[in-house]
């Protein structure tokens, strides 16, 4: 599944991380080449020697960062154990991916949008492969009772939905640490998808 | 709560839609007064008349979208019924305003970031205020036994997270119809903040 280029020189690590910033607080749309390296504090010539548009430089971050992503939850998709258990661990694996790297994040839920064809569609696959693995452990657990049963797209992405904005309001130092928002959401989310009790019971 | 201004004219209500989708598309950053006078088919200096800046135009909308959300929301919070009832009936209004208004709710979750000072800080806190009302039906159900004790302020973000992007995903004709998605996404909700059962019962 990972598909990134190869080995990024001290430079190009500079660029990204200054772009990620950058895209995240100011959006793709509202952050230049020129501001890019204003914030670097190099000449736009030099920037473009080293990435050719504004959309190499997010195509990169954009696959980087899935990258992550996959790297650290497929690894809980097939385990031997329950559906809620499985889906719990990549849950705090996502979680683990978001707290880290906030700035990437808001590459992979929603700027990778203003990629252009034909990368658009590619990234689009990959960020389907990407909730399609939580929505089959989710169908799992419907099929055996462990959750209530429902479109596994619709829960996969309500579920991811409930995680990701933490990437907006996670600070380093806050009132709960990230064990705990990390606890708090996993539990959320996993009783989210629960059987519904019966009211006549 | 209402603080819009008056009565709209019709060429400022078309102003107002058409910025809306432009805003929701581009970002407010990525679309500028050129490129809503262009959509509108007016000279920039005829937009101009009717708004004086691009920020104008998105603090009117912020705040009749948040009007929107606290008449249709509001009215459910003091019912004389359990916290997961009134919780549930909040949530099914949040939806109506969410899949009714789509573009506008773009602005509500996000896009009035770019507001400035003082404006900014005054739409920051009337947010504050829509989740507090979350927020305290929540707290209220776990003070009773109904929910799981967790941070009430944290638990009601990712409630709300896990809706609102379905302003970005719902299409009118799709595969699910509002009314199932209001009631799988409702039913996902308030199954989040259940009790979680011990594991020695």
């Amino acid at each position: 599944m990972l598909i990134s280029p190869a080995q990024l020189s001290p430079r190009q690590e500079e660029i990204l991380t200054a772009s990620r910033k950058l895209f995240r607080e100011r959006g793709f749309e509202g952050a230049s080449m020129r501001d890019l390296a204003e914030v670097l504090q190099i000449k736009p010539a030099s920037l473009y020697s080293h990435y050719r548009s504004k959309e190499d430089i997010l195509w990169e971050i954009a696959q980087r960062c899935a990258d992550e992503f996959f790297e650290e939850v497929m690894p809980h998709t097939g385990l031997a154990e329950s559906a809620p258990q499985r889906l719990g661990r990549m849950v705090e694996a996502h979680l683990r991916v978001v707290i880290r790297n906030q700035d990437a994040s808001a590459i992979f839920f929603r700027e990778w949008e203003h990629l252009a064809e034909p990368r658009r569609r590619a990234f689009a696959a990959r960020i389907r492969a990407y909730e399609g693995a939580f929505a089959q452990v989710i169908a799992d657990g419907m099929a055996k009772g462990d959750f209530q049963p429902r479109p596994a797209h619709l829960a996969a992405d309500a579920l991811l939905a409930s995680l990701n904005w933490i990437h907006r309001w996670y600070k380093s130092g806050g009132a709960l640490s990230h064990e705990e928002i990390t606890a708090h959401l996993t539990e959320m989310a996993i009783a989210s998808l629960r059987p519904i009790p019966s009211t006549h019971a």
